[in-house]
């Protein structure tokens, strides 16, 4: 029985690790990698003490950090989390069953699929879901993106400098902030295609054709090498169902301070409630999940 | 007329102005200096990214990042805020008026006083506020530290390593993370005087005697050089009152998205309300003071 486990690796769940080392809590962290959605970031320039870091660069530091500290790691998926009669909870993953007196949620988000013919063989092969990460691999090549929100047209703008033509694939309206729609406009060699949607990824070892339809059906065959899905994220907390109250995004409910209403469960960063996603805010929230836990074993235990 | 004007330097006011930066706002950063209470702070070790620096150092790092923006600084002291008929808000800084469409305050807190005689003659002569700071002109000498809390008997083990003899004057229990407690059981040459309150200051031209008293209101004279007054932070919101809410400890009372209730005016950091009081939760809700400050801009303006 641990005082604490911390379900993910992001910046929420390695600054709420650290903060429960120095408080001395038998900490288990479990995670399927550490840095979350920070390995999806090429440049960082927001993150307050660096200029300038890159994703992976910021996750070492962060690893560097925790790792100063004796926390237990366990590299593994979360399957199922249990509140037990007695008040403490149980973790799985898969059949393995660990046990602690408080939880906190980091498990942060996961991009959306598209739930076409051809995404997943090609995932890896062609299709992607972090054109900042893989982006300079189509120098000179076509490339297609889908998606009108900010990191779909911010995708549209970084591979436009290196790829030979980027269609942009936006079903509807674009949801962006003024100033990227005006960097969108700016940019040379982005094809805008209004009120179509995606129909299915072809190729051969690696991919060819993107199919996209319009609203009346009509499909469109786009040559190109890559295609790269920015539709949005989806919380990772579908093992918490039936435990901790979900909002409409399917993200967990919590107060101020993290807490999600069930006594010793508390949830921060991405995964959680709250319209900032950011990753000096997840960091802040996952201290601040890590202090409020502190008082609850403190108060309980 | 700006459109935003942030009152305070510290890490929540740097990581708002970075935001704002980012953002493309007009902004106007109003400050007594840059770093706030980190300047008070010799290790740092749980601002995430960085295992170990120094107040100083990071206020460097911080200030270096902000300065790669064309955000504008006023070095001055806010002494008033008022908000205009028409939503707009003036700031002033004695006679000088600034103008914004929205204002972020994070002015910080400051170290509380012991209200007692002698106090406020021998500040700068004996009596501080921050060990930290002026621990090492104390090399081989006597001092106290008053204070129960993590930042007093942080004060009182590192003075011990450079005094002669530190006495912890502390009125009742630790108010202490369990590591910091057994860090002070283990330091040499801290004598503990527990159910002790200070009476008053006494000396030549510097401290020579600072006389206590226990609960039945008996005194003792400590023969000390300095003493350090560690009992707590007041937050700098007096230039607030009148057109924020202050809740019981005279922190701005916010909502958990830094909005204080009255449009187009935030708090973020230690003079918001909220238990947390972190460099990395006030640098978080900074950001998030930003996002939502620019929210509100592109709403109403």
């Amino acid at each position: 029985m641990h005082d604490l486990i911390i379900i993910g690796g992001g910046p929420a769940g390695m600054t709420a690790a650290v903060y429960a080392a120095r408080k001395m809590l038998d900490t288990l962290l479990i995670t399927k990698d550490l840095g979350g959605q920070m390995m999806w970031t090429r440049e960082i320039e927001n993150y307050l003490g660096y200029q300038y870091i890159t994703g992976p660069e910021l996750i070492g530091k962060f690893e560097d950090h925790l790792k100063r500290y004796p926390a237990n790691i366990v590299y593994a998926e979360v399957t199922g989390l249990q509140q037990r009669g007695d008040g403490t909870f149980s973790v799985y993953c898969g059949d393995r069953e660990h046990k602690a007196k408080a939880v906190i949620i980091a498990s942060g988000k996961r991009p959306r699929r598209l739930g076409v013919p051809g995404e997943e063989e090609y995932t890896g092969r062609g299709v992607g879901y972090c054109a900042t990460c893989d982006g300079p691999l189509y120098a000179g090549k076509a490339v297609a993106v889908v998606g009108g929100g900010n990191s779909a047209l911010q995708a549209a703008i970084e591979l436009s400098v290196v790829a030979s033509q980027v269609y942009l694939v936006v079903r509807g309206s674009f949801k962006a902030d003024p100033v990227v729609i005006d960097k969108l406009r700016a940019a040379a060699k982005v094809e805008i295609l209004r009120g179509y949607v995606a129909r299915g990824v072809y190729g051969g070892e690696t991919v060819e054709k993107f199919v996209v339809a319009d609203n009346g059906g009509r499909e469109k065959d786009l040559a190109v090498q890559g295609v790269f899905v920015e539709i949005g994220l989806d919380p990772n907390s579908e093992f918490a169902v039936g435990v901790a109250k979900l909002n409409r995004y399917k993200e967990i409910a919590v107060n101020c301070r993290t807490a999600t209403g069930v006594p010793g469960l508390f949830a921060a960063g991405d995964v959680a409630s709250g319209p900032d996603k950011q990753i000096i805010i997840a960091a802040g929230d996952g201290a601040k999940a890590a202090l409020v836990a502190y008082e609850y074993l403190l108060r309980n235990y």
